[in-house]
């Protein structure tokens, strides 16, 4: 095989020499891939994954019609992009995957049957893995290849990534063979990570952050050389979607919010700059974030897990002061503005790894407002962040419990109902009974919808649900939670086991009326 | 009214000649305690917590014929003494308990909603405490009284705990008066203690715990002495009860572990010391901590909750090198035991707040082995630790989630099956779905019962199913289980949502036929 010839931009990227003699084409790795191997990627939130190594290896099975003959274990921070992981899963190149995933053809194939898919909460997924916990069963107890984008590689062989950090330094140090994609598309991001490898106890030491500004690693992901079976050069761009708008239900729930914090400020709870903020992905986090935008709060810092175009409004109108996370996943609109603008933006931007970004001693310590959205709350403030009707998975658990169980202020915000196929509020969004938890009643301290605001603080069971009912059901549903739980409260509360009253074996019936009416309006009287 | 003389044992105990002066009875301290009063006690798991003022309030209510007149908010780290808060409970005196308790009296109050009780995780009890959420609807945002148990006050004002720390230093942080209750029947406690007070963001610190020996603190609790309202000499001793005994179940989980120990430690995942050991309270319990005392594991450190007296065997027989936690329960001869041996175990313990002993950040750093009880466990590893039957509250969430959530081995461990009134084996250990979630699939890493020990690390939900109903059902339940299992995995898969296969509509039949046929074994088919 003929080496290619490394281009001049993709010469000043790689300043080490000896990695400049691994260049070689897709085509000349594909060995390193035989069927049942076990896969790591870069990538976390659809930005920072490998695209030329996964797209010529799809390419690959689809020409040769190896559909289900070569398939893999597959590990990613969080999501890789469409073409690469969901093109795989449609291809049926996927056996397992964790710990998170987005796409039709991966959520399709997770629940069909066809693809082992596992969640854990982001922060500690990494961990786990280095423990040895996904490859106990594996000779080597290693990954067999770990496929990482960079932008760069230094002198000393270390890698700077690109838009992501997430599981990447982890990925590495379980690697057998690493491959470097090195995308000469992208500006240099060298500066802009902040990046700690895992020690393994008794000898772990303190995630030494106290602010969100706070350095505690390095700017790149040191790399075994010898490890580095060969180097691609990519020119692939990230490819992510523009961003949901705001409608008016979300504007609402925002509008609750900032009056919650105004509250909490007059109280004493919060200072004039509040708190880290960490906000999901959807058009309530960019409602909020909105809203924040056109509130007297100044100052502002965020402490999360994925940086959306909204923050670029927040730096531009001069509110935020710092901003770190383990992926920046702007839409392309937003990742030219952020190119164009690179050096407004840079020294207020840092990226770390998903255990440093999601670390519960961190978001604790940090005292951060974390704000998310589930598929469902119940009446006693649990939540379902990941399976539908108690089974259909749709993305994974993410870090939304890495967030909610140590922040100061623990926020689930939903939309108060949700259209079925025959009814606009064919679902409620405050059920009796989640058909599967994810976010204990321990956890959540602020329900929101675009009814109201529900501050379950220091409320016992009976309390949260009376609260809950009234500030947050739609009001098509409010008359039926109050007859389930009043119906509940005076059942279990004469049989001496009222704490946290239920129907058991009707707790579900909401949900049961949805899928053999269509609606959960449709559900009969208890 | 006449100030009590002290004793000499007191004098010997008060080293601050003002507070001395401070020095009367329980009734000269009763108008501190008005009607609807939120008051705090320290104590933790039944030791540690004021005996004096409490009982002379309670023999107050019962002379006086005041019950259900003198109401109070009770808040204290974990369960006080039977002779208290119990008491309390039976006389009407407790309108809000958190986060956690013990006694028959106080449990059906909660259960019959004549108390309103929450659980919260015990690490964050103190924290929410001292950001005023349990008390934000008070004019002064504070507790109006805390009464505190100590064996010493020193020079400066600050106390000596005694055999445990719990959430003393937070509620003290948040007390608008304070009485103290100085323990002469008790040893000095001194030294025994690692105190740190809870700073807020954005100015709290790390915990530079490195190692279980780790002192970050000083030995006393700082006191504002203007706030201490009366001091009380007390010689009730902490009303402890003897330790369960392990049965045949018990010791064969126990042998189970050991031998998962030893081959984590085969396989190079665990040191030959194994990790800091957190282990909680009940027959297999020590059970686990017998089998350790029997078996080559040496240099064994703890870090947990409460310490018990099977420590102390471990200690005697050479193999535990330090505990530490944040109470020593013994039953009364493990405290003769330890009282006559102080020099030998005075330098191997810490007892720290239940901030520290508990902090997600310190057991997920130290890489600790976390097991615990729950009511019951279902197919795809969900955890009931609270609620039986979805609704009647035990005894709270306890620290299970503060480890469970954050310690390197998430261990779940119960007998398989529980005695109904009419059948021995009446009560599935092993649920298709539990009816209360405090602990989730993402949080356990291995269920153990004494027909065997599943490892669900890297499983997806279906290969867990099938390993936690082979290895832990019972065998009268396993024909049971597999048919709920597989009938639901062909239902599901054939919608296309089949991640975690549930029949919905009847996932709680075992707990039906248990109310209606006094057994689960009496489920009809599905």
């Amino acid at each position: 095989m003929a080496s290619p010839i490394a281009s001049a931009a993709l010469k000043a990227r790689i300043r080490r020499p000896s990695m400049l003699k691994k260049l070689c084409k897709p085509q000349d790795l594909m060995h390193h891939f035989p069927n049942g191997s076990y896969i790591g990627w870069s990538g976390f939130t659809g930005v920072g994954y490998p695209k030329k190594m996964p797209t010529y290896m799809a390419d690959h099975v689809e020409q040769n019609g190896l559909q289900g003959k070569l398939k893999y274990s597959l590990f990613v921070g969080a999501s890789s992009g469409a073409e690469t992981e969901n093109r795989w899963a449609s291809l049926d190149m996927i056996d397992r995957r964790t710990p998170h995933q987005v796409g039709k053809a991966i959520s399709k194939g997770i629940n069909e049957g066809k693809i082992h898919f596992f969640d854990k909460h982001l922060s500690m997924f990494p961990v786990d893995l280095v423990y040895g916990y996904y490859t106990k069963d594996r000779p080597h107890n290693k990954l067999d290849v770990v496929v990482v984008e960079a932008t760069d590689i230094k002198e000393d062989g270390s890698i700077v990534p690109g838009a992501s950090v997430g599981a990447t330094p982890e990925l590495i140090q379980m690697a057998d063979k690493i491959i470097i994609e090195v995308n000469t598309s992208l500006p240099s991001f060298e500066g802009l990570h902040d990046i700690t490898m895992t020690d393994l106890p008794p000898l772990r030491k303190p995630y030494l952050v106290m602010g969100v500004e706070d350095r505690i690693g390095r700017t790149s992901i040191p790399i075994d050389p010898e490890k580095v079976v060969g180097i691609l050069e990519s020119d692939y761009q990230d490819a992510t979607a523009p961003n949901a708008e705001a409608d008016e239900s979300a504007n609402k729930i925002a509008g609750h919010l900032i009056e919650f914090f105004e509250h909490e400020v007059a109280h004493g709870r919060l200072p004039n700059s509040l708190l880290p903020l960490q906000s999901g992905i959807g058009n309530v986090a960019n409602a909020i974030i909105g809203g924040l935008d056109n509130s007297n709060f100044r100052n502002l810092k965020v402490w999360t897990e994925v940086i959306q175009d909204t923050f670029l409004d927040l730096f531009d109108s001069g509110r935020l002061d710092f901003a770190t996370a383990t992926s920046i996943r702007f839409s392309p609109d937003g990742f030219r503005r952020f190119y164009d603008n690179w050096e407004a933006y840079y020294g207020k931007l840092l990226l770390r790894s998903q255990q440093v970004s999601n670390s519960p001693e961190i978001i604790r310590r940090l005292g951060v407002i974390a704000m998310n959205t589930p598929v469902e709350v119940d009446i006693y403030a649990h939540a379902n962040s990941t399976c539908v009707m108690g089974s259909r998975m749709l993305n994974g658990l993410g870090g939304s419990a890495d967030f909610l169980r140590s922040s100061k202020y623990s926020i689930m915000h939903t939309p108060s109902t949700r259209p079925s196929k025959t009814d606009p509020h064919g679902v409620s969004c405050i059920v009796p009974m989640c058909t599967h938890i994810d976010q204990t009643e321990h956890d959540l301290d602020v329900i929101v919808t675009e009814q109201g605001l529900a501050d379950v603080r220091g409320l016992s069971p009976r309390e949260r649900a009376r609260v809950i009912i009234k500030k947050c059901a739609h009001p098509v549903y409010q008359p039926i939670l109050t007859h389930y739980f009043e119906k509940a409260e005076s059942d279990c509360l004469r049989k001496g086991w009222g704490h946290e009253p239920h129907l058991l074996f009707n707790s579900f019936d909401l949900h049961k009326a949805l899928v053999e009416h269509g609606s959960m309006q449709k559900v009969g009287q208890w």
